[in-house]
């Protein structure tokens, strides 16, 4: 008999039918009670054994993390908590699992631990929760972008060009690391390589989807990326996932209205589409929160924090606002940052933009026009500035316990412009050419953004660590699995 | 004023309003006709320029490929091949497009220069068809696997597991290359690499997939993976799309099914979805197969084969009756064949595969049952087979034209046989620790498949080459832009 899914079986509309369940035990209880998890809801169904009439030697095998099949008849619950249960009639072990050796017991895991075993832990109900969220996220980010038009780009992963800057690159090679092949001045000669040439894993595809906006007006990526930096916070990973819009004719005032937009969808996507896993994990931050001291607890719930991004606009603050805003503000003039403002130019530390988004505005907080020193060399030089004060069309999105989920700009649409900044930073025209065609051929306003997928599926679970928000977490000195 | 998209403007039910478009120009006819594309559709609009009082130096710029602004009345067309186009009140030129020096001008141009100007090649009517195409059918494959409540699952790009075997693979380091630090024997101190041991390039993600489907049910994976092999064919890419479902209780009829019913959607989405697109592309491919003799064209038309494949069952054939039908066949008769069948055990050659698919059965083909000794570690071998003929849960679907799009099996759930397998083929228990506890705890019967993405859209556009199908392709000696 076919089985059906544990979702499914919750939201039946009938009973006393025949159905049969697969799945994994999560508790045993009195010899009788099985609460039963296939992974398609974060809810148990209730399994009633007729343990006078089950063998001992069978009830025994009925241990946390064992596969089990069961067939029965599927009536309403006595007991509390639950609709619907399985009256039990068949019951057979499909797969073991050694109670003493199984290391995820019913019970309360670090996070560390957690990690550690990261192949299991998506067996809990926490991290179920987190990768079902996960899923439903990054199908509504398809969803938004392919409703309006944008045609998906897979960018390339290995690239010949470093010349985005945006981090430091991890190398790819197939030459024998042990014995590279050197060239006559002892340097490794890539000529040799499989590429025939240097290559590294990509830090942005911006470069590649410029190249695709420019032909089919709206594209996005979404693809892994990386950042060989030894980073070891809570907000950062070596392999993430991004999600990059490129848009012809689009100004800077459009791509923030198109971030915070597509932001408010996709949140309210999961809202909709994730009650009862976002409702477990609200509870799971709300626990949390309990063991901070009162001052630090956030004011808002899970819910309310998600609703309040999408009942309200993000404030739009251009830098130099910003600056006076943190010149003036009390922890500025009692030098309790670590990095004080002092003049228009320095570039924010994450403790100054905690600052805005979560004591002076309470709200995400776009940036916008940055000194143009801060930013990268394809960003659009804004029109009559003060010499010494250029700004570039930039925008970051900063977000309240995650700090900067979206970085975005309009480009540089003018070739000699391009080509001025490229001389002035040393970055090579040669190496560029494909890009810089770009602005030679049918150049148009535009413009883009990354947002770092990980960051926004932190900010949807409540959950504190990036480590904990993708399946198998690459980070310094870890790539296990 | 706000533009609308060229595809929204064909698709208007009004005329007489006045509109703005962007885009590009791709022709210029009697200094009065622009043909406009922005790449939200293959079709362009007509743009009719009152060239009496337009200046001639304007003129002169309206150029292919220069990027322009027109703003008029959207009226009922007077010429053929078009309903509506644009009476010019009003023409900006947005960024010109040297017509000496652009390199996609409107006439024919090879796939071989087209692929050295993957940036610009978008810009054509073939490869902005194929990218569009390429998106519909990525977000089918979502949307198939969601609707279904499968979970994707982003499977790690760099791994530092290289025992799945499935491919040649490149290497991903952080050290300095020229000078790798060194170990008391001489040997690169992977220790002091950014994640302290070697780590790869992922050639598959079912390993980890895995462990996810025996907690989360049903999920798949969508990315790129990575063959570090010098297969210089029209088939074969370094760098590729894919997609890899893994479900738990699925024995190998499930898995059949699924694979069928999921192609068979995803083909049917695009047929449904990129109408305009195919239609074009089958013309181009019918302009391709009027080049070729006679005898090798295809019978069918891009559309028959795509409805071809929706319209029958994929004919499911054992391995061991193929291996009949091709010991029997003409060419291997008459000794035809490169590789000649001559017993059970033979690895089956792509001109094997091609003779049952284009010849024989003349459909999609499901192959299962291979010999155990050609199929990888972690299938399902088969109970009760002849001891020397023992056989393996696996199936491969070949297309027409194409050969191998899908390769799967159910896996190995025992334990013991397992490891067993793994021993005889020197596989380290303790680098798969994580893989092998999916087997210790609560291990049940499951299958999964992966599927080259971009042999999918080579089958659906009707194109020769896989480089042709991706953006910027990466092959050997190739990993410009």
């Amino acid at each position: 008999m076919k089985h059906t899914k544990v979702k499914d079986l919750l939201n039946s509309t009938k009973t006393l039918q025949e159905v049969t369940a697969k799945g994994w035990v999560r508790t045993f209880r009195n010899n009788q009670f099985i609460a039963l998890n296939d992974g398609s809801t974060i809810h148990n169904i209730q399994c009633v054994v007729d343990f006078e009439n089950t063998p001992e030697t069978t009830l025994k095998r009925i241990t946390t993390g064992a596969a089990i099949c069961v067939s029965g008849e599927l009536v309403e619950s006595q007991g509390a908590g639950q609709k619907y249960e399985i009256q039990v009639k068949k019951l057979e072990i499909l797969g073991d699992s050694d109670a003493e050796k199984f290391p995820m017991q019913p019970k309360k895991h670090s996070l560390e631990f957690l990690r550690e075993n990261a192949h299991l832990r998506v067996r809990t109900n926490a991290f179920g929760a987190i990768m079902r969220v996960r899923s439903v996220l990054s199908f509504a980010v398809h969803q938004y972008f392919q409703q309006k038009g944008f045609v998906y780009v897979n960018t390339p992963i290995i690239t010949g060009s470093d010349a985005e800057g945006a981090g430091e690159m991890f190398q790819v090679s197939a030459l024998p690391f042990d014995n590279t092949p050197r060239t006559e001045e002892g340097k490794v000669n890539y000529k040799e390589d499989f590429f025939g040439k240097q290559t590294n894993l990509t830090v942005s595809g911006q470069l590649e989807a410029e190249t695709y906006a420019m032909a089919l007006g709206q594209v996005y990526t979404f693809g892994p990326t990386f950042r060989a930096e030894n980073s070891n916070t809570s907000r950062h990973l070596a392999e993430f996932w991004m999600i990059e819009p490129e848009v012809a004719f689009n100004d800077l005032a459009d791509n923030m209205d198109l971030a915070e937009d597509f932001i408010k969808y996709v949140i309210k996507y999961a809202v909709d589409h994730c009650a009862d896993d976002l409702k477990f994990l609200e509870t799971r931050l709300a626990d949390e929160e309990k063991q901070k001291p009162q001052a630090e607890r956030s004011e808002m719930s899970l819910l309310e924090k998600l609703n309040f991004v999408l009942d309200n606009n993000f404030k739009r603050v251009s830098y130099t606002e910003a600056i006076d805003i943190l010149k003036d503000s009390t922890p500025n003039k009692k030098k309790k940052f670590q990095y004080l403002i002092e003049e228009w130019g320095a570039d924010l530390q994450s403790e100054h933009e905690r600052f805005l988004v979560e004591k002076h505005f309470k709200s995400p907080v776009i940036l916008f026009d940055y000194p143009a020193k801060i930013k990268a060399f394809y960003m659009r030089l804004n029109d009559n500035t003060e010499p010494g004060k250029e700004t570039v069309r930039a925008m970051d999105i900063l977000f309240p316990g995650i700090g900067e989920i979206v970085g975005g700009s309009q480009r540089e649409e003018r070739l000699d412009v391009l080509i001025e900044k490229m001389k002035t930073l040393g970055i090579d025209e040669e190496e560029l050419w494909w890009y810089l065609d770009t602005r030679r051929f049918g150049t148009a306003v535009h413009s883009g953004f990354g947002l770092g997928f990980e960051r926004l599926v932190l900010f949807v679970t409540g959950m504190g660590n990036i480590r904990d928000v993708i399946p198998f977490p690459r980070t310094p000195q870890n790539a296990e699995f």
